[in-house]
């Protein structure tokens, strides 16, 4: 197996999933690689997760602090979170099993930015990174390390932690190797500097991690895939929602206010998002680009249909048919693809410069355009924030996009004001949900209201929009952006009450 | 008087306010300069207001769009605002006549990101520039402009704009020729590059506005001073938050995580930013820089006493009295200081480079840390987001600093949850009052939330927010940031009904 591990000092730190786990200690600091079920390690959380359950059985205290890209596989984030093993968590989590330790108030749990996870943890104030966990495709004699199939944070955990621990995946194409693009550029202030990049195909950096040999304490091999959930076929509203926002594109090219093969697009992942993604594999948009965080199936089907010329992001999460036809035919899609560290892919500065196409999944929005990406009834954490507001902030235009309703038609997902606020209505220049698409730039906040409960709310929310909106205008404190603070969140308290936002 | 106007051709373009006025037609949309009560037009807009109160008397609409640099002074808003004259304000205002009119709803505002004026005025969907009115220092002999005592959007105004009117204000130092550093190499989007600017005191442009003079259709001379509000002396209460904030950079500088001479500082305009700044001068730190939107009194006290290496910012903010003490020796000032477009003062993509530290004003905070800079009640306006966006997301650590409570001790800065969100938690890293200093960074919710209430809050609020955060702890629907939307927002509503938001 260890044919994949060239340096030959290196072949000597072969060892299993267990003996690596034990080099683990309580209350170390982990920075895991892996960025949605892609890259992350597979084998040694799952031996870390029954030591952990052998200490609490034994009495023991047993948790880490756990440092990813985003959101991990099962073999992570589930078997750690079921072993009551985290302490803390940052930056994003989408697992189920987490998400109620962080909900029932066990486990605590930083939310950020993405593009500002690596530069937070060269700070300093998130305190030392003891141990990095990541998963590789290869060691290569001069010790560089061929990344897998997602970047996220890897460079930054192998640079800041005082030892190391690799998985070899021998899943992972070998023909991965050239496909990625490792910016060694960054610095904190004052030394930083222009980052080079002005097109979503330009390479700035080189294929390998580097890898200072001495702090490997241990090597892995696995041969496991990486697991992300298939999408769902677009259903009726998800194709609803793609075709209003294709129309909106078409019209911004028709108006001159879009370059024909329109900007680099980022989407967020979702089953919408690729709805989106595959309808425009049959619109008239050719020489597309992507400037994203991850490389989902629509994007593979608008490359195989010759729309995407090229396609930038920090990590794969691909169905595991998909995963199976690009793994199969990986030197051909590594023309075409690159993976950067997603300081890189959600870098501030570049998505400005490059002025990416924005769009993302939200909870709600309110009648004023703020967004709520993350919390549920304005407390239960469901994702996180993730890359969104990166994007959201920088981009040539920023579109959120969601059914109109939720659960059954009882929430609605345009409420008179979000109970949380991710992304504030600055950041939030067009709404989309299969009703219709509400375009607020330029926009008063009287006027986005206007906008949104018209176009975008369910008929069954639209008059309980209106009334609201209506008393709000005879009511409120400023007339500048009405509201009623009184009854505001009632909605939600309603739905907290009775489980439905209807009267 | 026409010594500053040595281009032939354009002398023949003098006139009065009275003609310039003329020229501005119902419904045009009009580019000014300004930034804070500095460089704006002082003439013409008195003269438009005379003649739009002159047509309404005759029965005739006329109303105009108004874009702006910022708040502007009251021979601008106030006056153009208590003629009814303005349909339409973006992106800031300050001045309460106009607030007036916008939060009795006659008059519509949109309040933007101020990096975002000038690539969206350019980007079309906000509509065409009919007139820029802009206040000069001189106009040389090829027909280049030598800015005023504030930059803003003025390149963009004279770009995008089908005619263009001058103001020459003789009371402007002469000076100013070559303090600025006017930056043309922004595009749009697919030509973007990075922008070559890596120290606050880099030029990387020229020292004049380029302009068509075939577009010059009226100059008009004045002589009469900018006007801002003088500062205060700091009070107690200023001078406790700026102890906090100065023994927190002081210990980040211990910590190792700053340099000793800091990072560039941004610094919100007002009495405690000013406190802060003048804290400084008595402090070690030396060599300071400063990259932000204004420079006001404080800043040149820093820069007298030797402690400030150099400033960067698109405008001065200068009491009546600092005003004529630089406009007094401005050559020996010209060579510490830099005015630039707001478009740049603003960049996220330098601010994060530069690594700011930012230090805003806000009008309330909840427990989780986000923050509210702009909605009284969360639906009356005060002035505008502002840049506070731009430097808070991309900042090395972003600080908010307010007193306790207003309004007497009737009104909490910290409240159970914000009536409406400018800052999102992730963006508010420090928050301090005069009671203490909160240090969020790496903190989950519930951590930031105890953080908050025991350090910043007032006496008279904390019991009332501990036993809100007690009770949300119990009966959340989740518990990762606790809350009882029937609740959260009662403060706001009782100072609504009651005048006070104790019980």
């Amino acid at each position: 197996m260890s044919a994949r591990i060239a340096h030959q000092t290196l072949k000597s730190r072969i060892t299993s999933a267990e003996q690596a786990a034990a080099l683990i200690n309580p209350g170390d600091t982990v920075g895991m690689s892996g960025f949605t079920g892609s890259g992350y390690p597979k084998a040694v959380p799952l031996a870390l997760a029954s030591r952990i359950e052998d200490a609490h059985r034994a009495g023991d205290p047993f948790q880490v602090r756990v440092w990813t890209g985003a959101s991990t596989g099962p073999e992570l984030d589930a078997a750690l979170a079921k072993a009551n093993g985290i302490e803390f968590r940052l930056p994003y989590n989408s697992d189920p099993i987490a998400r109620e330790k962080i909900n029932s108030g066990q486990m605590d749990y930083f939310d950020m930015h993405l593009s500002q996870v690596a530069p937070m943890a060269w700070q300093g104030f998130l305190g030392p990174l003891d141990v990095a966990l990541v998963e590789v495709t290869a060691i290569n004699a001069d010790g560089s390390l061929v990344p897998s199939s997602s970047v996220g944070n890897n460079k930054t955990w192998l640079d800041r932690a005082d030892r190391i621990i690799l998985e070899v995946n021998h899943w992972q194409a070998e023909e991965l190797e050239g496909m990625h693009d490792i910016y060694y550029g960054t610095r904190l202030p004052p030394h930083r500097v222009p980052i080079p990049l002005t097109r979503p195909d330009d390479r700035i950096g080189q294929p390998t991690l580097q890898c200072d040999p001495d702090k490997i304490v241990a090597i892995v091999e696995t041969d496991a895939p990486d697991r992300n959930l298939p999408f769902d076929a677009p259903g009726e509203t998800a194709l609803r929602i793609a075709g209003h926002l294709l129309d909106f594109l078409a019209n911004e090219v028709k108006q001159g206010r879009m370059p024909e093969n329109l900007l680099p697009l980022q989407s967020g992942v979702g089953n919408i998002a690729n709805a989106v993604l595959s309808g425009l594999v049959n619109s008239p948009f050719e020489n597309l680009t992507s400037y994203t965080e991850v490389i989902q199936d629509g994007m593979i089907d608008l490359l195989d249909a010759g729309k995407l010329r090229m396609a930038s992001a920090t990590s794969f999460s691909l169905s595991p048919e998909a995963a199976e036809r690009m793994n199969s035919n990986m030197s051909a899609y590594r023309e075409k693809m690159i993976l950067r560290p997603q300081e890189i892919s959600n870098h501030p500065e570049l998505i400005r410069r490059l002025g990416c196409i924005a769009m993302n999944g939200l909870i709600e929005a309110d009648i004023y355009g703020n967004v709520n990406s993350t919390h549920v009834m304005g407390s239960r954490i469901q994702n996180g924030i993730g890359g969104s507001g990166d994007f959201a902030r920088n981009a040539y235009v920023s579109i959120f996009m969601t059914p109109s309703t939720a659960k059954g038609g009882k929430i609605s997902a345009i409420v008179p004001q979000v109970a949380h606020v991710d992304h504030i209505a600055q950041d939030v220049q067009v709404v989309v949900t299969e009703q219709g698409l509400a375009d607020l730039r330029g926009l008063s906040p009287k006027q986005r209201a206007l906008a949104i409960i018209q176009n975008c709310a369910h008929p069954d929310f639209r008059p309980m929009l209106a009334d609201y909106y209506d008393r709000a205008l005879k009511g409120s404190y400023g007339l500048h952006a009405p509201s009623l603070p009184g009854e505001a969140l009632s909605w939600h308290q309603r739905f907290i009450e009775t489980g439905s936002m209807k009267v």
